[in-house]
């Protein structure tokens, strides 16, 4: 399919440049019902996962315009100048594409979805932490990663820009963990926590697992109470230096690489 | 030993303060042969670790200035405005502590030395992700990183954040890498890469060891063909899912706790 411009916008006061700057917040992102994804590789990943792109923006000196090939005929095309790029953009130096891509319908809980392995993220913060996490996971060949209530927003351009594209890969689901976890647990599944208390096992001494959920708790504060409450088992990775803690990513890396068969 | 406050600066413009400023570069750092710490939590380790502080910063507002006990009645003590910590800080919310830390001296090439477990980095680009390594290696047990050259700086801001206090912890050297591995190879220990070749093994079927170097190559560009060559193996994680590769922090995790006995 041959690709045509459809419009140019060269002001940043442009109406619908606003309306997609709006998308750095969740709030926009969940009113809109958009989110935006930025780079060629993520555009590309994108199409070829037959997402629904509605918009596609390119800069003038976007240098890979010839290689584009549109899936879908309703994408419009959008050249942008340089300027609007920046204010879009959530790096210093923007490559110049950006797709707005259609939020997917969340999942409902349901215990026929639960096979496999799964990432449950408790109150997890930081942007990069989670979009690592979700990329590890993917590479480690889970089924999807649950982000619970207080978790940083799938959409958020930090976390999209660290899964580099693993949202086309695997499942993500956000909302309450509890009753997941209470569809684990009509499968008989383990639920492993990584808080470390006195009942905690050494992460390489339980084997490895088809279907399974890991939770791993917030950067500061670990895992809430509630949801400890439901595993069942802790693990914990022993420490041999004088660290006191591991980042929460390569903890979850190390996890998610030992558990799963 | 009684804290006493030895000066006030208020102005952003006080020549100490452009000196202090100036150390986010490393040509300054290298100059004055001193690093900013930032924060309590790493003053205090910075004060129990023995190093060497020529001067503490903190703000009117800083909450523990009871907690603080001086080491050292050399140290100066000087009281700033928060608009000054701010200027030296690398995060939007400084905690109002800041500690100005003299750079030890770099450990010469010495076979002697490379006991135990190192983990050796091939031009690591992100700060975070360097940050996060050394912090691992720490939890590891490892003896030491070597930043080779062509890495981010030790002693760089992000760097300094994302390592934890892990810098008071192990051995953390920085220079050309051949050198480097040449001792270990006198010493006949083994030298792992981490580049997918045609002869490299899957990480976890090589065993656990005690004296080893693990190499872990650029973010985008891998390992460098001169230090490649230099290896007894390269070791590979297998992905399973659709994910083109792992975080670099993140896969050095996996190998650094899969590796070392």
């Amino acid at each position: 399919m041959v690709m045509e411009i459809n419009k140019v916008i060269k002001s940043t006061s442009n109406q619908q440049v606003k309306e997609w700057k709006k998308l750095k917040a969740k709030k926009e992102r969940v009113k809109q019902n958009k989110y935006v994804l930025e780079g060629w590789h993520l555009v590309k990943e994108a199409m070829q996962a037959n997402e629904i792109i509605e918009t596609l923006l390119i800069t003038p000196e976007f240098k890979y315009i010839d290689e584009i090939e549109l899936t879908d005929e309703e994408i419009e095309v959008i050249e942008i100048y340089p300027e609007i790029a920046k204010q879009l953009s959530d790096t210093p130096s923007p490559q110049g594409i950006f797709a707005i891509v259609l939020i997917q319908k969340e999942l409902e809980v349901n215990p026929a979805l639960v096979d496999g392995a799964w990432l449950l993220l408790d109150r997890v913060q930081d942007p990069g932490n989670i979009g690592t996490m979700v990329r590890t996971a993917d590479a480690a060949g889970f089924a999807g990663v649950i982000f619970g209530d207080g978790s940083a927003d799938i959409y958020q351009p930090k976390v999209v820009r660290a899964m580099q594209g693993s949202q086309f890969h695997i499942k993500l689901i956000s909302g309450d963990l509890i009753p997941w976890i209470e569809a684990f647990k009509e499968k008989s599944y383990p639920i492993f926590g990584s808080e470390l208390n006195e009942k905690a096992r050494p992460y390489d001494q339980v084997g490895r697992h088809q279907n399974f959920a890991l939770i791993m708790g917030n950067e500061g504060n670990g895992m809430a109470k509630q949801h400890l409450e439901q595993t069942s088992l802790n693990l914990y990775i022993p420490i041999k230096g004088r660290a006191e803690s591991l980042n929460v990513a390569v903890a979850a890396g190390i996890l998610m690489f030992q558990l799963h068969e």
